[in-house]
């Protein structure tokens, strides 16, 4: 069989585009009913999808004029929990795997490796863990009075972090559980382990209180696409998330990491590359491109501004709203991210308060707007060009730009060959075509 | 209608009782599988139960002995998560309520809030939690390099903690969301507020990222019956978790609450009290009284004394097997257990081989080993003699105990009319008879 696609369902509320809400038809409410999730989730799976995936933000956005009203009224903010979610999603499916977000920054070591842990046990070795380090002042505010850590330092935390999640999900061996009623003994204790770990940031003894689960470990994922963020990914990392809106630019990126995949020792294709697309699908192009600039209408600048400001982690309220955005040296927050936006600021001649209308669409992601074969064609290209292993599919609003990916793209990404036409696995590493890692512990392996 | 009871069924892995795992039939891989959780969720729901609770333990037990080899070789010991557990039971599961135990000492108040909220809303307003402040050292090693806090620093945080979890759920009001598509208004700021706390242990700016969850509030559980655990109870929650052995300690406890109830200035009613019962149910009492000495005699001693070592947070192996347990002036865990044990063991003249099989049985709850109506007529006689407001059923054994409850038990008691026949209302709080809290930020209210 030829080479073949990956594809992530990357869900936000009620569509990446900040002005889903405002569509005719859509419902607000479903950013907190079950239901609605449920739905997507069974959507995407029928679409046979790798996995549907949550990206997390630990506090509403408030970085544009240092305060809440921006936000509050323009834009459809509130974001559940994703491992309470992601406790749901794993029911109410039986196949797709299912990732989302969480900070090693605002959480413990043992809290998260054990909620990862046990969400792969109830989805049955579904689970995906996106490795995030934030980088958000008003997100440092809900824990604690200090600022974020820079760059560097949070990559630090993050490394140890993950570092201690791998051990604790491989403190059990795969061989510990005995189960032996008539000698009454539940499990071997010369196969769970004490860490006795001792870093920079953490003291954690272990080991997990869970015996290892389905897919040994769950998948990692890495988004950022700093350098740091790069090593940290060919190191530790399944899968990288990434913001390519130029195939020459995603192809020096691919190379990029499979370099640093090899310089690490590891095997090719270990890595899957998978950078964000916004399809606009319909039976006609014109079509397609009328949906796509019905909502870059209804985008409230304020919103896209509130967006890009949070995301930069640097307040653009201080900036005349139609003026082009001013050579800013440093920001604290999404460093590449902040260039791909000023870049675009200066080649297009954009205004801050264009800039704000542009963002809230795409969110500097690429945006595809046109026939099921168009946009066939042009993910092909890339996948075809080693410009990724496949693509998060970015639905722009919900749940109607789900069903429309599903019902029209994938038909003919799989009649092309290119797409599974079923599940082969069960697990989402076997989707992915990845390896079930031993434990570190393992004696026999 | 007359005074109605209330029932919990609290779930243990495959059984509270230490030897369930090695029962004919029992199958201790349930511990980790998901369908076997959704089937007791909906097997509760079918006996009407207010609630289904899961408690929780940030590390396997290690204090005997200082190692894990008693508890990983003779207890069923490994727990999943219960917040992506109650997610997932969200889901099985429409009118019972689902609560579960999270620690205030190892948590981060916007992080845990955040999840018991997203839960409400994924469960339409069916969740609980159980407030409980850790006792122990195995725990404290999971998070850092500390022993754990002491009784009263404990609490202190707690406090702190649980009004922060209040301020953030209330930290949307009701009305907040406006939802107009038209003008572009997705909510109103003058309705969404920070908290700005500055406090002994917490710094959190708020608000919370997500609208107000259907109850408002989730229910909150107290579960330590120490002095400062009910004044905490009597303040703060509307449940209280108890074990009470004795009608009259019951009785004289029951009434102790609702003093410091009074003195809070809450409402009768406003705070119900369920102690822990474990029963053995069958057509007769001599076959429930078989089931209960099969169990007790599949008990290994260093499984129960592994369990209290834990729960006492002090190592039991020093001391002889053979002898009575010695008088011990003060352990760092829980306070009000160990009293009850040293309590019994100076009664009856146990040696600590015996305290550990007996321990391994109940816990130190209450076991009732009869029939239908002999278990009906115990819980009847505590109910209308005023020592409780209702039962945590806890099944020795699972899930065997959870359903012989429902098919025999819950009928009988519904015939006296003592218990729902069925849901009247939809969320936690109408099960329990308790009002939605208004928003302390509403001025409306």
């Amino acid at each position: 069989m030829s080479r073949q696609l990956h594809l992530g369902a990357f869900i936000m509320g009620v569509g990446h585009h900040a002005a889903a809400w405002r569509l005719p038809g859509a419902d607000p409410a479903n950013l907190t009913r079950p239901g609605y999730f449920t739905a997507l989730a069974q959507t995407a799976e029928r679409g046979k999808f790798d996995y549907l995936f949550f990206a997390d933000r630990l506090a509403l956005s408030d970085r544009y004029g240092n305060n809440l009203d921006a936000s509050v009224r323009y834009l459809a903010g509130p974001r559940l929990d994703p491992v309470a979610l992601l406790g749901l999603l794993a029911g109410a499916t039986s196949r797709i795997g299912l990732a989302a977000t969480a900070s090693t920054t605002f959480n413990d070591p043992f809290n998260l490796a054990r909620r990862f842990a046990t969400l792969d046990h109830l989805s049955e070795g579904r689970i995906g863990w996106n490795v995030v380090t934030s980088t958000n002042d008003g997100e440092a505010l809900n824990f604690g009075a200090e600022p974020i850590l820079e760059h560097e330092a949070r990559y630090r935390r993050a490394r140890e972090f993950v570092g201690l999640a791998l051990d604790l999900w491989d403190s059990w061996e795969d061989g510990a559980l005995l189960h032996d009623a008539a000698s009454g003994q539940f499990a071997d204790p010369a196969q769970v382990h004490y860490l006795d770990h001792q870093g920079e940031h953490f003291s954690v003894r272990g080991p997990l209180n869970l015996p290892r689960s389905p897919q040994g470990r769950p998948v990692l994922i890495q988004a950022g696409s700093s350098s740091t963020g790069q090593d940290f990914a060919a190191e530790l990392a399944d899968v990288i998330f990434t913001a390519q809106p130029d195939l020459g630019q995603a192809q020096a990126f691919y190379q990029r990491v499979q370099q640093r995949l090899r310089e690490q020792g590891r095997a090719e294709g270990a890595l899957k590359i998978m950078p964000g697309v916004m399809p606009f699908v319909a039976a006609r192009q014109a079509e397609a491109e009328a949906r796509f600039a019905e909502l870059e209408a209804n985008v409230h600048p304020l919103a896209g501004l509130a967006l890009l400001s949070d995301s930069m982690n640097h307040d653009l309220s201080q900036y005349p709203l139609d003026e082009p955005l001013p050579e800013v040296r440093e920001v604290r927050g999404n460093q590449s991210r902040f260039k791909l936006v000023q870049a675009l600021s200066q080649r297009e001649g954009l205004t801050l308060r264009q800039l704000g209308q542009r963002f809230g669409g795409s969110r500097s992601h690429r945006v595809l707007a046109g026939t099921p074969s168009q946009v066939a064609d042009d993910l092909q290209h890339w996948f075809e060009s080693r410009a990724c292993d496949g693509f998060n599919i970015m639905p722009p609003y919900l749940p109607e730009g789900l069903d429309s990916f599903v019902a029209l793209v994938v038909p003919e990404l799989q009649r092309r060959g290119l797409f599974r036409q079923q599940y082969q696995g069960s697990t989402l590493r076997e989707h992915l075509g990845l390896a079930r890692p031993p434990s570190r512990f393992s004696t026999s392996g």
